[in-house]
């Protein structure tokens, strides 16, 4: 039954929002260990996973608030610190993988998680979508949106969301 | 790593809405068979499914639309039949597993589908639960509610919906 291809499982990962804190982002964290922990098992060669990150120019500019542009080569060295950290965060998760001995892939989008995420899946046609979510409550919800309910409802694949824990929820629920 | 227990995975399935065919629906079966398929794959010893049939006594009972009810006892042989019905549903998934290797369980329970499976999620703690979709469009969504949407809002834990393939659905897509 191994001869079969492996699953292909797409994993959305983002950015932590905690300000200087320049790693994965709890629930993207917590959607991959599950993944491991839960899905793949020792069966390491059942699976490839497909890292997708998309990056949100506002979003993952938020350190630069402060900064002054003055010229054209103040934003290139923005877009490359930009692009610097999208790689240090794709780099997390290969990394985790490579350790156990999972195959992957990753890359990088720019645009509007959401949306970007449906169309890669229907590009990228992976057998599931994993997408962590803050587990907000119906008020938070209404204002920050849900990558999460957008993907579960428009992805042309199967699609697990994963909560993150109350515990391990920052002060700020909102955070991630 | 597969000395941790096994992932269980809970799988709500259902009978089929077609008359005189008196199977596992067709969504359910698609939502088993991916499991296996892409999940399970070789690694049966990781894994334990869990398969609850909620029986809707109006949905069930409708073979005896046209039966005549004149005695205490022909109610007895309706529940008898009932009773049976779920039983054949259910052994066809266990015997599934076991020709696989698959560790399983199966039960029965009455009531709304879409709460009794959310509650059963509360009780017995999945680590997943998979469930059927007939992938209905917005307009037939509203006329007949749909489980799935339900369950992958209320449930408390991760939940994965499998849509039926197009090429699978019934004349009627409603039906299943």
């Amino acid at each position: 039954m191994e001869s079969d291809p492996p699953t292909r499982i797409m994993v959305a990962v983002n950015q932590s929002t905690i300000k200087g804190y320049p790693h994965a982002s709890i629930s993207s964290r917590g959607a991959f260990d599950w993944t491991l922990r839960k899905i793949v098992r020792s069966n390491t060669a059942g699976f490839k996973l497909l890292f997708l990150h998309v990056q949100v120019p506002d979003e993952d500019g938020f350190d630069d608030m402060d900064s002054i542009y003055a010229s054209p080569e103040d934003f290139k060295s923005l877009k490359h610190k930009e692009r610097a950290r999208g790689l240090h965060l794709l780099e997390y998760f290969v990394n985790r993988c490579h350790e156990k001995g999972v195959a992957c892939e990753a890359w990088i989008r720019k645009g509007d998680p959401k949306e970007v995420i449906c169309l890669e899946v229907k590009r990228v046609q992976p057998d599931l979508l994993v997408v962590g979510s803050r587990g907000l409550g119906p008020f938070q919800r209404v204002f920050v949106g849900t990558v999460s309910e957008f993907c579960a409802k428009h992805a042309e694949c199967p699609v697990i969301t994963i909560k993150r824990s109350e515990n391990e929820a920052p002060q700020d629920p909102v955070d991630d």
